[in-house]
């Protein structure tokens, strides 16, 4: 996101931009809408916003800006940034800054605040606008490129995200050193709405939504299922070729067991509610592990059982705030690609490495070039309350994961106070091909876990030990993990994992018998086809094929019928006629079985 | 259960006898133990029982029987049956009766019941023991053949099966015509004592509860679990040559859609209570009905997409009361083999029709012999209670349902107040191989729900038409099922079915590498195999796998390491020496690709 190449953004140039352009913003809005009282306005990501309160019309209704008054703002913007001010810093003593911001309540609020911190008080002026601020900025409005500028949309934000304070209007921006880097900024982020894996998720008919069931709840259509079961039948060949067996535990169960695992004190907040009734409380589970752990228990392990590897694609729910809900990203429901592998210490480099070459194998099968291994590490302020509170157990169990990890030469950040409450973890990072960071699979060394259970194995010498617990997810969750493959395929799944494989299309009525016939014999060969027999215009039918990305279309008329072959035609458009259906049936076979890859940039 | 052969059990000789063993039993009781109280003592399915208050001890604490008294109690019984008794009965006036029990608490609560309903009260008497009872009795005492009578346990239970009322002391006998019968019947016994699915479920690993889970949540080890997803599998290939669509729903929902459905109102005393949070209640689902609803709504649907086939493995919950749970027979989450079908009332003979046909080829898979098909319809007095207040609409779908099943020659019987709330259905009985009833699946025509849910299709003319909805579950649900085929197959499963199929045992440790390579070998061929490479001796390795009832062992030495080939020994302990490997893979693999049944009876 930096054009200075080496700095962090926050220290860039890029950033000190688009921070003047915020200000720059916030003059404009000003100047057009008298009254307007400013919240704040940072640099962000892409880009950067600013908060107003424009206060109330007659009715005594909130103003609210409509996207017509962007172009105007956008316009005083550029009256702002060709007058070429100075950005103007000072330091400002507790009372001047009160009488600077008297009729600006949310200024007043922050100054309160930072004076509450002990910080000191610093404002930028540009001509005669000055705004409370830390900054940094660039030394001249002129510096913002006026054709880089872009103002992009309006959003209803609450005051410091509180659902108490007032409701602020948003003004979104991006700004970047040339128009032409704008205009690469722009398609990108059209790239991503195409991409977008709500709106696909719609039109591919993959999963919904429902109000009465509940936000957060996706409900997976026949397409949507396709893809469910396609990857759980991956992991089930990768789990059997690991050395996993697979277990199902219920969803729910009684207080008593998170309040062993220690879910109940660490987790509450994600959890949801308890079911009270007969004197008991159910709790939907956020996690399998205790599940697990109590099939550990249930028989005497000793070491020639281990490592034992279970595995199961468990359903979790977590009550993630309904503001932080986002498709398939970010559900309440999930089901996850968990597994539990219980070994002893001498074991668990090499079952954590077994963990890191599996990511690494989907990832390669998914295309996926681009991720990043963070060991995310407890913090000392956060035991007892975050984090299970045994500091040597932490340190050593870190420096456990990062030997592991250096020996074998894998590269990793590290990061403080992101750990799982029961043990470090390595969180995995992905990068979609259009550049979009997901946060997909974990891996994580739990000591707590197997202690708390009284988990333990006869070692060789006859002694009982408690064994390490490794939690593992590569695939993340159905939700999170399929939302990332339609924005990362933009819908154009592999053939394996296509919901629907050919679509075969009869010219006139007179060829649905052999389209049918050609369907029975491509379904015998476990591939999904269907045929359409509607009474809509051929035109028409191919339309509706391409729209659901089916890789492959079947044409066939009088010439097919007659020769006993098919005319295909991919959905990149490329066509090939007269092709013996034989090797058509054995060329997509191959492809399924093989589960050969899409590359992830074309249709 | 009768002897007298077209009578109902509850006016069989058989009967009349059982009841009078339970006086005699009471008689006796009362007289080894002066001041008991007595409860009520009916005949039951294979016998009869008397409930006990045996009063306090001097520490205040509840009398109880021991195993030791019922052959002193059984002593008293044969007494009093060779006293040759006459059974004599009276009607009695209510002072007489609340005289005659004044020393009974118990029976003085039922007279005050009697005379609440406006019931006449009536006694019979033997000897000098005399007794509340409507009867209806043997002539004489000594009609019970003594020898064809048992006490057969104690069990607590409470007054009126009340948790806020006294606990009795219940003690169940059997009594039979004759000695022989006894035998048998005590024989049966022992043989469903072995087949109990909870003893196997142990033994052979196959699931386990956890105290801290709560009771009625089983969870799955992993030999349970591959019998899980071989069920699975079978059912989606069915489901694919049934013409189905998957889909996989939430197993939570907003109260709301409840509302909708109506399982609030109807449904909500077996539902787990809601969970509130963010002003919001959330509940488990009960049945999965709803959901597939909310995915047929999501989209317009013509006549052309009808029959809509949903089917979904869907995971549901109800809250069994506690004494009722058990096993994997009724508990508190099962993942129910569901599916719903939309169509029109043209199609409705045809897709119930194929659903019953589906139900047969399943039974005949399983080698069910033995099944009744029962159509269960409302009650007059259920409407607006139990059932969707629509008398008409009942009227007609029982009559349609009837009609399709006559036509079509399918033998059926018919219950009345045995509907679910939405329509009437067909309910599937089974029996186990040793003459167990099951009820497993469930077929239902639904005339409610499309309805509450506003499902329409465009039928040919081009109006909007409300389909018809029926709900199956052939399989019924994994939990139920499995305890089923556990004591069907008394744990013997056939070759498809068993968690481990074939068990290698190298006769020494220089065998090991062979047996290994057997094992890779069969592996590949999608065979579950496993060796044995402990250092335990080998008879002690054949005796572990007799026990998990793998149906394969294969015994390897120097002889088959010489020749590539195995020693086989079946679990029915049939041996054959010198089988070529790729033979006798080749045959297992036939067996399980073709699901081979094992005769349900033998080994």
């Amino acid at each position: 996101m930096s054009d200075d190449n080496h700095l962090p953004y926050d220290q860039s140039h890029l950033y000190r931009l688009r921070h003047t352009a915020a200000h720059v913003l916030a003059q404009a809005v000003v100047a057009l809408f008298p009254g307007a009282m400013l919240g704040k306005g940072p640099p962000v990501e892409d880009g950067f916003y600013y908060d107003f309160d424009l206060g109330c019309d007659d009715d005594g209704k909130a103003r609210t800006f409509s996207m017509d008054d962007l172009p105007r703002i956008e316009a005083r913007m550029r009256e702002i940034i060709a007058g070429d001010y100075p950005l103007y810093y000072r330091m400002v003593e507790p009372a001047e800054a009160r009488d600077l911001f008297a009729a600006q309540p949310y200024k007043l609020e922050l100054i309160e605040e930072l004076l509450n911190e002990g910080a000191e008080l610093s404002t930028y002026r540009q001509d005669a606008f000055e705004d409370l601020c830390r900054g940094p900025h660039v030394a001249r409005t002129s510096e913002i490129p006026a054709d880089g500028l872009r103002l992009l949309s309006i959003a209803a934000a609450y005051w410091r995200g509180d659902e108490c304070r007032p409701m602020l209007q948003r003004v979104y921006g991006t700004a970047w050193p040339s128009r032409e880097e704008l205009d690469e900024y722009l398609q990108r982020m059209e790239e991503a709405r195409q991409r977008d894996h709500r709106k696909l998720g719609r039109e591919l008919e993959l999963f919904m939504f429902d109000e009465e069931v509940g936000p957060g709840l996706p409900l997976w259509l026949p397409n949507g299922e396709i893809i469910v079961e396609e990857l759980e039948k991956l992991a089930h060949e990768m789990e059997d070729r690991g050395g996993y067996q697979r277990v199902r535990t219920p969803h729910i169960a009684k207080e008593a067991l998170y309040l062993r695992s220690r879910h109940l004190p660490y987790y509450a907040e994600d959890m949801f509610p308890a079911m009270e009734r007969g004197g008991t409380s159910y709790y939907l589970r956020p996690m399998n592990c205790p599940f697990h752990h109590k099939i550990y228990a249930s028989k005497a392990r000793s070491y020639r059982d281990l490592p034992l590897r279970l595995a199961e694609y468990g359903m979790i729910y977590r009550y993630e705030q309904s503001g932080e809900l986002f498709g398939l990203l970010r559900v309440r429901g999930a089901q996850q690609n968990d597994a539990h592998i219980y070994c002893s210490e001498a074991q668990f480099d090499e079952e954590f490495l077994a963990v890191i070459e599996l990511y690494r194998t989907y990832f390669r099968l998914f295309g996926i070039d681009r991720y990043v291994l963070r060991l995310s590490k407890h913090s000392k302020e956060g035991l007892g309350k975050k984090y299970v509170d045994d500091e040597a157990a932490w340190l050593r169990t870190e420096e456990m994961v990062r030997r592991v990890m250096r020996n074998a030469g894998v590269p990793f950040v590290e990061a403080e106070d992101e750990a799982a409450f029961y043990g470090p973890k390595i969180d995995v990072q992905v990068w979609s091909a259009i550049g979009r960071e997901f946060s997909i699979a974990t891996n994580q060394a739990d000591f707590a876990g197997p202690r708390r259970f009284n988990l333990t194995f006869t070692n060789s010498e006859g002694q009982e030990e408690t064994p390490l617990c490794i939690h593992r997810a590569p695939l993340g969750s159905h939700e999170r993990f399929i939302g990332f493959l339609i924005e990362h395929y933009a819908g154009y799944f592999p053939v394996w994992l296509s919901p629907q494989q050919v679509h075969v299309i009869p010219i006139t009525d007179e060829h649905n018998a052999y389209a049918t016939q050609l369907v029975t014999r491509m379904q015998h060969a476990g591939i999904r086809a269907a045929a359409d027999l509607n009474a809509d215009r051929m035109q028409s039918k191919i339309r509706q094929a391409q729209m659901m990305k089916v890789p492959y279309m079947l044409i066939v008329g009088d010439r097919e019928v007659q020769y006993g072959t098919v005319s295909v035609r991919r959905r990149d458009g490329l066509r090939e006629n007269a092709v013996d259906v034989e090797h058509f049936v054995g060329m997509v076979k191959e492809k399924i079985v093989r589960r050969e890859p899409t590359p992830a940039t074309s249709p």
